[in-house]
C-alpha cells in the first residue's frame, strides 16, 4: 500500500531530471501570488509589530521557489518596517523550510547557502532584516510547531495532494472500484468521485484546524494549489493531464512491460477542488475568514510564458511538461511499478501530451487562497 | 585555504565508515552530561514556565547522539512539568539541531523518523510533552536565531574544534611556521602555539556573545567538548592524537605518496584549552556565570567502557579509535590532500595508535560546563 511519507518526494539532485531543475514557475505566477503575499505579510506585521516575525513555508520541496519566497517576506518586511520607522526597523524573522522527510533537505540547505550569499554580494545585507532559516522534516498533516508561534503560513503547489489515497479505495484486494483510471475521468464511478472529494475535505479541514493552533492571533496563511474551473468534477486539466498517464500506462500493459492488475490498484493521493468546495471547507472549519481567493492559469510548459491560447511549438512544450510532470511524479509510480518501466512511460506520456496540446492548450488552473485567523 | 563551512563534516551515510556508525559514546559520557542536563533544563524550566520550551543543539552531526540528547530532554520536562502539577503539564518542547551546511541532514532526518516510531511504539506518547524538531544549517560562529529565543543551548564534542585555522599560520607562502606539525607538539614553536591559543579565545567568546543574545533571560548552556587536564600546553591526549596523525603523514612523504609541502602547510582548526582558560574566556566575556565545570575522562577507544588504566586488547582498540577519529577528520583530509591517500594513511594510523596504547592507555580529557545568562 502506498505511503505518502515514505514514497513521495520531489525527485533529488540538481541533475538533469531533478525538481529542482524542473521547477520553473513562469512569471505568472510569481506575479499573481506576491501581491497576495506582501498584503498578508504588511498586515499581520502591522497589527502585530512582532520582535521575530515566524515564517512557514509548507511543502517547500528541494527546489528554488522556496527561497524566492523567502526572499519576498523578507522585502515586504524590509520595505514595511522602514515606514513604520525605528521601532519597526529592529524585527527579525525566522523561517521554517516545511516538507515530506523524504525531501532532499541537504540540496535545499545548499541552495540556500549560494542564496544567502548572492544576497550579501547584491548588498543589500545592511538594509534588510536579520533572518533565520531551519528545516522541518514532516507531514503538514501532522502538529509541525508549538501553539500560537507562527504568524504567516505559506504553501505553494502541494495542497492538491492528498494525505493518502482516497480511503476507501483500497483495502479490499483485487476489487477495483475505479477500473484503469488513477483520477478521475468519464469513466469514474459516481460513488469513486465521492472518495476523492471525502478525502480532499478531511485534509483540508484537518490542516485549517492544525495550523489554526500554531497561529499566533491575527496570523494569517496564502495557499497556492491546483484546483478546477468549472463546478463539475469531470471536467479539468487535471482530469487530462492524469488521464493521458493513465492511458500511457494502459499502453505499456500492452507491449507487456507492465501488469494489468497493477494499472488497477494505482490511484493518486490528489484533488484538485473547485472554488466552491474550497470556500465550503473554510466555513465550516470555523476558524478562518477568506481575505482573497482567485483562480489564475498557467501553462503546462513551464516555459512557455505566453498568455493567449496559441500554442507555439507544441511538440518543444510537450517535452517540457512530461520533463516537470515526471520530475513530480517519479517517485510515486516507481514506487508502486519499479523503476524499469519509468523511461517508457514518460517517452509514450510525452507523445500523449503532444497530441493533446496540437489541440488545445490546455492550462493549469491553480487556486490562490488568503486566510485570517478568526 | 581550509573552508571550514565547505570542507568539514562528518562522514555521511549509513555504512561501515560512516560517522552515524562510528559515533558511540561510552555509557561514561552520558553518565557524566546527563544530571548536568537534567539540572539546566529544570532550572530553566522552574524559573521561566514557558508555554514553549525552545532548545538548541549546536554541532549536532548527523550521528544518534543528538536524539539521545532530545531525549533526555523531553524526559527531564516531563518528569519536571509533572510535579508542578497541571500549569506545568501543557509544555511544548522546540528542538533546533544545528551543524554545518555539509552535514548530512537527510541522515539526520532519516534517524529522527525512526526515533518517533520507536517513542510512539514505547507507549510514551501520552505522557511526554510534544515535541517539534527542525534543523539550522549554519555555523554556530554566526547568529543562528532571534534575540532572545531560545531557553537551552547545547553542545557536544565540537567546541573543540575552530572556526578556521589559527590565525597569521597561513597565508605567507612558502613559510611554515609549525614545520611538519599540523597541532602543538614539542618541536612548535610558542609564537605558533600563541595563534592556537589566541584563535580559541577569539572563537569562544565571540560563542558566548552570540548565544547571550539569542538566550533568553534566566536562561542556561550545557558545553561538552575535549580540553586539557594540565595547564600545560605541550601535554595532553590531542597532543598525541594529533601528533601520531602527523607521523603517519609523514612516512606517507616517505612511501612517495603525499607530498612534503602539503604536510607542511597542514594545520588543525583545533584547540583543547585547560579548565583555566575556559573559566578566564567565560569571566571576560561578562556574560555568564559558571554553574558547573568538571573534567572527565574517556578511553581512545569508544566500545572499551573500563574505567582503570589496563589496555584489554590494544589492537582492537587501536582498529576502533582510528576508524572513529577517520570518520571525523576524513573530510579535512581529504579536502587537503585528496581521497587518493586516505586508506594508507588510516593504516599506517591504526598501527601507530597501536604502538602508543600498548605503552600507555591515553584517554580523552572532556570537559562539561554548564553556563547561566546573567
Amino acid at each position: 500500500m502506498m505511503n505518502i511519507e515514505r514514497d513521495f518526494y520531489m525527485s533529488k539532485g540538481e541533475g538533469e531530471s531533478s525538481y529542482a531543475k524542473n521547477s520553473r514557475r513562469p512569471v505568472i505566477v510569481i506575479s499573481e501570488t506576491r501581491p497576495v503575499i506582501e498584503k498578508s505579510v504588511k498586515e499581520v506585521y502591522a497589527a502585530l509589530l512582532p520582535k521575530t516575525m515566524v515564517v512557514a513555508d509548507l511543502g517547500c520541496s528541494s527546489g528554488p521557489n522556496t527561497l524566492i519566497f523567502v526572499s519576498n517576506v523578507i522585502n515586504a518586511i524590509a520595505n514595511h518596517s522602514s515606514k513604520l520607522g525605528d521601532q519597526g526597523g529592529h524585527v527579525e524573522v525566522q523561517f521554517f523550510l516545511n516538507d515530506l522527510p523524504g525531501t532532499d533537505f541537504n540540496q535545499l540547505f545548499r541552495s540556500l547557502e549560494q542564496f544567502k550569499r548572492s544576497a550579501e554580494m547584491d548588498g543589500k545585507g545592511d538594509t534588510l532584516p536579520p533572518y533565520y532559516v531551519s528545516g522541518v522534516p514532516d507531514s503538514y498533516y501532522t502538529r509541525l510547531f508549538p501553539r500560537r508561534s507562527v504568524h504567516l503560513f505559506h504553501s505553494s503547489y502541494c495542497l492538491h495532494w492528498r494525505s493518502q489515497v482516497p480511503e476507501g479505495l483500497e483495502g479490499k484486494r483485487e476489487v477495483y472500484l475505479n477500473g484503469e483510471s488513477m483520477y478521475i475521468d468519464n469513466n469514474t464511478p459516481p460513488p469513486v468521485v465521492k472518495l476523492f472529494q471525502e478525502q480532499f475535505r478531511k485534509d483540508f479541514s484537518l490542516f485549517l484546524r492544525l495550523r489554526h493552533e500554531e497561529l499566533v492571533f491575527g496570523g494569517q496563511m496564502v495557499l497556492t494549489f491546483l484546483g478546477r474551473k468549472d463546478e463539475d468534477v469531470y471536467t479539468g486539466d487535471l482530469n487530462h493531464l492524469f488521464g493521458l498517464l493513465s492511458q500511457s500506462l494502459q499502453s505499456l500493459v500492452a507491449k507487456g512491460l507492465v501488469e494489468k492488475e497493477k494499472v488497477s490498484s494505482f490511484n493518486l493521493p490528489a484533488y484538485g477542488p473547485s472554488v466552491g468546495e474550497v470556500v465550503a471547507s473554510v466555513k465550516e472549519s470555523g476558524a478562518f475568514d477568506v481575505a482573497h481567493i482567485k483562480l489564475f492559469e498557467q501553462n503546462w510548459d513551464p516555459y512557455d510564458d505566453s498568455e493567449g491560447d496559441g500554442m507555439l511549438d507544441s511538440a518543444r512544450s510537450s517535452v517540457n511538461a512530461a520533463k516537470c510532470i515526471r520530475s513530480v511524479m517519479e517517485s510515486l509510480v516507481a514506487s508502486h511499478f519499479g523503476e524499469h518501466m519509468l523511461d517508457a512511460l514518460f517517452e509514450e506520456y510525452t507523445r500523449r501530451v503532444a497530441g493533446h496540446l496540437e489541440k488545445e492548450k490546455t492550462k493549469f488552473t491553480v487556486v490562490v487562497l488568503a486566510l485570517k485567523k478568526i
